[in-house]
């Protein structure tokens, strides 16, 4: 497949180059990233997005910013190092792969108390690079098993995008339709457009079209007619966290394309690394749902304001999926069958 | 309450003026149609639209072009009037009121055959009359049945727009809220913004905001996690042709509404004149559903494109809505409750 470099170090490893995910369907501009603040925006206004991505991301932009630090000592170089990653933590609360991440970068500048700045450079770098590496391979086993159920002429539903521009490579959603065309088996697709901000229609449908995926795009409020219809036999999504108990925080709309699988009876999978699971969060209850502005639905894409200004919105990034809507969470490591609270924990054994 | 003047004659009878419902919320802007062409177009691009309005625009339509008519002859006249009719049926599928005040009108012709054309247009304007007089009543009575299943507090959800505009006064759907804000009932309202052409957004939200009801703007796939915050306590949507046993057609997305209210435990009504009921529609599988233009997903409302122009996009204007998931049909006669076969035809006796 033709891989799409969306986030990389520049040739100097002084910036981070990322392709800025708000201009696709109809530009490939690359933004370079030089800043705590550059980097706290792009993923702000999601010209990077996607859980896994956002990991990959936080490695490299911890690089970035420890290479382009001035702290001479160990101390203020840890203290400013704890402070980016607290900073940049805090621009999207419910992604767990940003936070994991960060900690894992944090964990290497911990394991060389008393270094130099300099010498923390090299294992930062590998982290971040292993970081990268962990998800390309990750994004191949979860789209093997991903595949391992789908058969020839299969349709699969997605929501949102988990595609590789959310990931890296095949990606986790999408992951068995993009690896199962690599290897000539015809699948088709419905991509959700995903309001309000449209990520299946500019980023899944493009993802899938340019993989060469029988892809349709549908608004979100089709998809039960699609389901009614006969035409799709299976369900799969991403993960922004899971909860111990196998409830799933995801792009908002998933819990609802869940509900519509259940009642026409079409099996309803979540694709996602293991790093997405979130032993320490009980259910979904215990997720925070972050919520966005209310000019994402009124007017962000309009030429001109599609709703009265006096108008409230109410506009979450995500919900949560009830554990009992989901036919099985498919991670790296095989495919997890409820009870969740077992399954997952095996995980991690 | 402020009515809106939305379809009526020009002072002199010889055209038919409307409020252009594509240029809401922004501009309330009046577009006056002549010919039958005219006519047309504003269905098909939905400049007025809502199923019992484009009833009562048929009537004011027929009467304009049976007044602009140059033939002499009853003979002439009558092919020409038929003609005129079966063409503008043709430009929606979906609606049985547009056929349905079609009809009424091509039967006033019918009962004065071999009068001059000029003798034919009191008859004419009266049935035009009749049509919108009989549509307020039945406004008002419909608002009145479905006011009477709420309590000072309840929260409404609604899909697309059934409202004043799309009917005459107080609207089917959200007519209950409407009355209820003009008796000092407080009542509560979120609004499916309605991908693609956003009729929620840009009427229902403008209507209830207009009328003084808290309204709360949500995208589509967002109404799953309202009703699971317990912030909705009925759905109230309408109807565009309700088969013999009790399936809707009613605008795309409403059957994933009343699958997640059922999920969800919430009571779902369709609202609706009993000039919807088509007793000649044995089920939901005999309604024609209309296929509209990619673009309207794609591009239509956007600066530029949002999907790539390669990748396909289905776009059904309805949808189905199995009677298994209505908890009953509010119509200006009363409340039809299941068995719909037996209670749907009690409305007819």
């Amino acid at each position: 497949m033709q891989t799409i470099d969306h986030v990389h170090l520049s040739e100097d490893g002084t910036k981070l180059v990322i392709l800025d995910q708000t201009q696709l369907p109809n530009r490939m501009e690359y933004r370079e990233l030089e800043t705590a603040e550059d980097m706290f925006e792009a993923i702000k206004k999601l010209r990077v997005r996607g859980a896994p991505c956002l990991g990959v991301f936080a490695g490299f932009a911890m690089f970035v910013l420890a290479q382009r630090s001035r702290q001479a000592s160990y101390e203020s170089f840890s203290e400013e190092f704890h402070q980016n990653a607290r900073y940049l933590n805090s621009s999207r609360p419910t992604a767990v792969n940003l936070g994991w991440a960060l900690r894992r970068m944090v964990r290497v500048v911990e394991a060389h108390a008393g270094e130099t700045p300099a010498a923390l450079l090299p294992p930062l770098r590998a982290e971040a690079q292993a970081i990268l590496d962990e998800d390309i391979a990750m994004c191949l086993a979860i789209s093997e098993h991903g595949l391992s159920l789908l058969r020839e002429g299969d349709c699969v539903l997605t929501h949102c995008n988990a595609g590789p521009i959310a990931t890296s490579r095949y990606g986790t959603a999408i992951g068995p339709l993009i690896l199962g065309a690599e290897r000539g088996v015809k699948l088709k697709a419905f991509a959700d457009e995903t309001r309000p901000l449209l990520q299946g229609a500019r980023l899944t449908s493009w993802e899938l079209d340019r993989a060469g995926v029988d892809v349709t795009l549908i608004c979100d409020n089709m998809a039960s007619t699609v389901m009614k219809n006969g035409w799709v036999q299976f369900c799969f999504v991403g993960c922004d966290r899971v909860a111990e108990n196998g409830d799933v925080a995801n792009k908002i709309g998933t819990s609802g394309v869940a509900i519509l699988a259940k009642h026409y009876g079409i099996p309803f999978y979540v694709l996602g690394p293991t790093s997405t699971v979130d032993l320490d969060c009980p259910t979904g209850d215990d997720i925070r749902i972050e919520l966005r502005e209310p000019d994402e639905i009124r007017e962000m894409w309009y030429r001109e304001p599609m709703a009265p200004a006096s108008v409230k919105c109410y506009n979450p990034s995500f919900d949560v999926t009830d554990n009992s809507l989901i036919s099985g969470i498919i991670t790296e490591k095989g495919i997890c069958r409820a009870p969740y609270t077992e399954s997952l924990k095996k995980l991690f054994e």
